[in-house]
């Protein structure tokens, strides 16, 4: 159960999870959030899982420590390779990452069963989407490719144009090839091409436009930030039908709707400006306070 | 002076500073090196100048224990930022860096005067390259650009073809717009387009051949790596005419001609993968050592 006068506590390396919290605060408008991006040791897509399940343990603890009702890991690496060691650890709060509800919502997208997914070197080189499509639907066919330079790009605010299409171009081609379109082709047998792709890193919804761009038609993508925040509400709904509130109103003045405290361990004036492209909107150095993990 | 029997630690936050292990041992066949990549922290150039010094200190130490005669900082965020704090607690070697001698290296090359740098965000936002030019000569004039992308495309080893080619041009055609090629134009002066372009990251250099492709006719690439190693060669040198040593042999054997010992943080399998873009020669990740700092 998800209390809702607690804050829901989201983490990622860096500022890839803000399309996360993004997609949270759209799907949960009356919530408050503390985010902290890692950037002190970001990025987590190429270290070891044992580093990466550890730094994930000291996010979490800086979060629950602050006192959130709920932990988003809004982060791929981080869901991969830490979920099962926050969830052992932080038994009393719901715990979601972000490739469980990625991978349910290509297998509901998918009308072929086969499915492709993009990601870090980490995530796809781990497996965790593979896995996850498989123990969900042991018949899909799962084709995966890390692409590295998608969160480069996106940092840098290259999100479309040329550049973009031609890098998502180089990544996609080799997925995609066989088929110009979906929509004529005879298409559905399991060796047919992929007709969902998950964006399975959270800097690569800001990429989405490029990359449809390069997609045949008839492709779904599957934004695994919008997947996560569904889950997220569904489960703040349970948590509230469930408590049966009798009477207590918290005034508006105190739940401070759609509130974010901003926490980074490193490089606020960077956090900031990169943060505009993920977040749309501007968001103030002076906002973000640094922690020590 | 630099002990011709101690090996030369060099460190990077990756495998950037491979370019200067590469040339170091091209200029100086007969020595042995230690290679430190602290990978658990990559890339050091989006970190604060403070926890660069902190890291920085602590792969220092790690290579001093194991004996170093000199330290090359082969990353150009750390010798910004941490150069000071390495020389002031090491006294006792030469601590050698990389901004420095890709400074000077510029300054003589430049007829006009008018230098370009390009690197990280962290190396061209601390402004060092431009402190060094300054310093070394008050009348330079310095355009410089942040080009992080090139990081990403290095590592991917997407090092030349078109995509590498057209994000070499968005980045620099803004800095030598003016100029289609140096030679016919009327050039020289204290305000034309800069004459000479300083690699300022160590990962640059591999993209050389793209950089240079949509550069001006006329303009110099300074590569970094080169200018540091040509500056320990001649320290080495004149350690080797001051030692004078009187006929105690060191059998080839035990010194192990151009002998690397590789350490990393983290992640040796990438490390061995990725190295082998900037060696320019495959490297097994069971020859790398992880160390904890």
């Amino acid at each position: 159960l998800i209390d809702d006068r607690s804050p829901i506590g989201v983490f990622d390396s860096g500022v890839g999870g803000l399309t996360v919290l993004r997609a949270l605060r759209a799907a949960l408008p009356e919530r408050r959030f503390i985010y902290l991006g890692d950037t002190a040791r970001l990025p987590y897509g190429t270290k070891s899982p044992e580093s990466v399940a550890r730094y994930s343990l000291q996010c979490a603890e800086a979060l629950v420590a602050r006192g959130i009702g709920c932990l988003v890991v809004a982060c791929n690496t981080a869901s991969a390779s830490a979920l099962g060691a926050l969830r052992s650890r932080y038994a009393q709060i719901p715990v979601i990452g972000v490739i469980e509800p990625g991978a349910a919502a290509a297998l509901a997208a998918s009308r072929s069963g086969h499915v492709a997914v993009i990601g870090t070197e980490g995530t796809i080189g781990g497996g965790a989407y593979q896995r996850a499509l498989l123990r969900l639907e042991p018949k899909v066919r799962v084709t995966s490719q890390a692409c590295s330079l998608f969160v480069a790009m996106a940092e840098e605010g290259w999100v479309d144009g040329p550049i973009a299409e031609a890098v998502a171009r180089r990544y996609l081609d080799p997925i995609f090839s066989a088929a110009d379109t979906l929509d004529g082709a005879p298409y559905g047998g399991p060796y047919g091409d992929p007709d969902t792709l998950v964006l399975g890193c959270t800097h690569f919804p800001v990429l989405a436009r490029a990359i449809r761009a390069v997609l045949p038609a008839g492709v779904t993508i599957v934004d695994s930030a919008a997947s996560v925040a569904a889950v997220v509400a569904r489960e703040a709904a349970m948590s509230s039908a469930a408590a049966t509130p009798i009477g207590v109103a918290v005034p508006g003045s105190l739940r401070a709707r759609g509130h974010v405290q901003w926490l980074a361990t490193d490089g606020a004036q960077r956090f900031a400006r990169v943060s505009a492209v993920f977040l749309g909107a501007a968001l103030h150095a002076d906002e973000i306070e640094i922690i020590d993990l």
